[in-house]
């Protein structure tokens, strides 16, 4: 399909093409973005542009006043080459927004299938880093990952961990459970000497308010760096100015769109990150580098698990339908400082006959924030009587994949109480300092 | 059970007796807090102090350097006058922390039976207001509190709001679910004219650190001022400077155990409040004061609804089993911009059945903060074709609310969805601002 033949002249005079940034002025109005074709759904004597906010518009060819080129659309760069002077980085890709672009027919975003796709578009990596492109055997928008995902991801990990000549590895990854798999990292990949930094973007990279490029520059910054940590790196603010490095069992998503939506949770930001290559530490527990250390990749992982919401009215029914579809753990949200709802509707026979037949019980803080203490009310007691352990300031998606990981090693309950509340990778300070509150 | 006399000695010289705050120094240190009494379990030769952590610490009679009396424990004051220049405000109370004070014996928090109590203890209420106290015929903790409580609780808030001579009516609750209690409020009193003030304390009234006190002051000036809204009154930051008065339907607890724990979600505060009286608006959209308007109570709630979370893993067998058990509707919780997992173990089938058989599935972001737009993603259009409706900015937990409130009212599907996208109690905007993220 085309447009009309009074557009086309228009595009003409303005140099303009499908894919360039553009500016259009109508009466009063100059609406600015990106060209789109004429997909044959809509009148083609209307200049379809996407604006930065993501919404296509539409002006029609009579309300045009102006209409001028404002950015040549970026063409693919030539592979740059080996560069001696610089480290080598791994750049794993699994899919999601970082690897998509605008489908031209829907104005939705669609997955690329070549991670070269995403780095010609970046010529700027090449300024700090020798790039090793590896492409996992799936590519999957993040809801849909799950734990065969992140085994498959760890061992690619580990593989290039442990090559001498890669300084640290970057895995670009759908946003929505970017920090489910970072957790699984931090627990699969034991005896870290180098940096593993997760990454994506909240909106595609042909998209004039991307992050995707800040995001992966920032990445390989911090996978070069002197520091051996699992984390998620984003931007650290609404603002294109720096990037924020925060440890893969302390952060979540906690926006839908915008692009500072990783926030850490009751820790500070392990480093901020800047695009012209300055990087600032900003919380002193953070492991350092030890290029010696082989990685070790221990990722047994049981999956039947759980994750279960309690609220006013919340169905405890839940833990036993799970039970008897073979689930072997929970982790139970519970409010406050560790409550649940005990009258109506109680949870507590629920969580006490699990625990008593052998299913671990585990609560995690709805609250997201702050650290439970089961031992200042009298119901949170009540929960402690019925079995369940509270894991202290422990993230609940943190917790679930943990959980999930500590079952792939033991089935006694002793062993597995030990082991969550065994600090592995950060997950759980000693005592709550106050800091990572909505930074 | 007694101190020992060489306790007992230190004591009395202090003219220190037990709920006083004392100062301890022994060899380089200084502790000051509530003295405890003597429960039997511990040494009787160590004094017992409450710190303003919450936690006991015992100083053994030898270790002793100085023991001085910093302020007695506060008498409980006599009801004050009914002053006529003053306006009358209702304060009903439920239970929670905010009625609750330290139990000597086990060093937990016990909950008071008596308004009165916490209103004697909180002299400065009566500077501003003239105080009607009213009991409700439960006091619980808010982790157990249901719709039933919220209904007896509206049709209380109903009958205060209606008499000529309250000015506004403030709601004593425990803080686990206050958020839910306060959408609930939101939507069962229809045309409101003047405030309902929902608070509580994260610390009980008798600990040096507690916020109860400021808190229901904050709320008498919020219930007496020019507004017309439901909504929380709570510390609006960590210092007991000022607290925040947020909409009832769009405020969240987010840290287990700061005063500031309380924020608002997608849009921002309401007021500010100072306890010398002074009231700041922060968001323009506040419905103004009017006396002469007649609240409706309007608390039809259907209960059978359920909330769930999607995650790496999760079970979507979970809406069979509740359809099952008589579940009517559900608020999922998509991740990002409104996706749910579509690969292995995909919601899209439990989802289109649950729909196609007369169960309505509504979406909320997991995220917490921001807007769905299930348009952007193949994979979010895949939710929507299989009949979930995603709720614009909605808070989930303001979503289950209302979700069971408009089945109270209809079973009709068109109007189910159109009275959940339908604007009743500021639940929803149009357009987001990126104001309320994490302020």
């Amino acid at each position: 399909m085309a447009y009309s033949v009074r557009i086309d002249r228009l595009l003409k005079a303005a140099k303009a093409a499908t894919g360039d940034r553009i500016s259009v002025s109508s009466a009063g109005r100059t609406f600015e973005g990106m060209l789109m074709p004429q997909t044959g759904a809509g009148d083609p004597d209307k200049i379809v542009i996407k604006l930065d906010s993501g919404y296509n518009i539409g002006v029609s060819a009579d309300e045009v006043r102006k209409l001028v080129q404002a950015k040549r659309a970026v063409a693919p760069a030539a592979p740059a080459r080996f560069d001696p002077a610089k480290p080598a980085i791994a750049i794993i890709s699994t899919g999601g927004t970082i690897t998509s672009k605008i489908d031209y027919n829907t104005g939705g975003v669609t997955s690329l299938t070549k991670p070269e796709e995403l780095l010609s578009s970046m010529p700027d990596l090449a300024k700090f880093v020798n790039v090793r492109s590896i492409s996992m055997p799936f590519n999957i928008m993040s809801e849909s990952m799950n734990h065969e995902h992140w085994q498959l991801l760890a061992r690619e990990c580990a593989k290039e961990l442990n090559r001498k000549d890669v300084r640290g590895v970057i895995v670009t990854h759908g946003t929505d459970t970017l920090h489910f798999t970072s957790a699984a990292l931090s627990f699969f990949l034991r005896n870290l000497g180098k940096p593993v930094v997760v990454t994506g973007s909240q909106r595609s990279s042909d998209r004039g308010s991307s992050d995707a490029a800040m995001n992966l520059l920032c990445s390989a910054i911090t996978a070069a760096a002197n520091m051996a940590e699992v984390g998620i790196c984003m931007h650290g603010s609404v603002s294109d100015n720096y990037c924020s490095f925060t440890r893969g069992t302390r952060v979540r998503k906690m926006h839908t769109s915008r692009r500072d939506a990783f926030k850490p949770i009751n820790e500070t930001a392990l480093a901020k990150v800047w695009p012209n290559g300055e990087i600032e530490r900003t919380n002193p527990a953070v492991r350092v580098r030890d290029d010696s250390k082989a990685v070790e990749l221990d990722d047994r992982f049981e999956p039947n698990i759980a994750m279960l919401q309690t609220y006013p009215g919340s169905d405890p029914t839940l833990i036993d339908h799970l039970i008897n579809k073979g689930c072997r753990g929970f982790v139970v949200q519970a409010t406050g400082l560790g409550q649940v709802p005990s009258k109506t509707r109680s949870w507590l026979p629920h969580i006490k006959r699990a625990v008593d037949s052998g299913v671990p019980v585990f609560l995690a803080a709805e609250t997201i924030f702050g650290r439970l203490n089961c031992s200042v009310y009298s119901e949170g007691r009540a929960v402690l009587e019925a079995g369940a352990v509270p894991l202290e300031d422990m993230l609940a998606e943190t917790a679930y994949v943990k959980l999930g990981w500590v079952l792939g090693h033991t089935k006694d309950m002793a062993e597995i109480r030990k082991m969550m509340l065994t600090n592995y990778a950060g997950e759980i300070t000693e005592r709550s300092t106050g800091e990572g509150y909505l930074e």
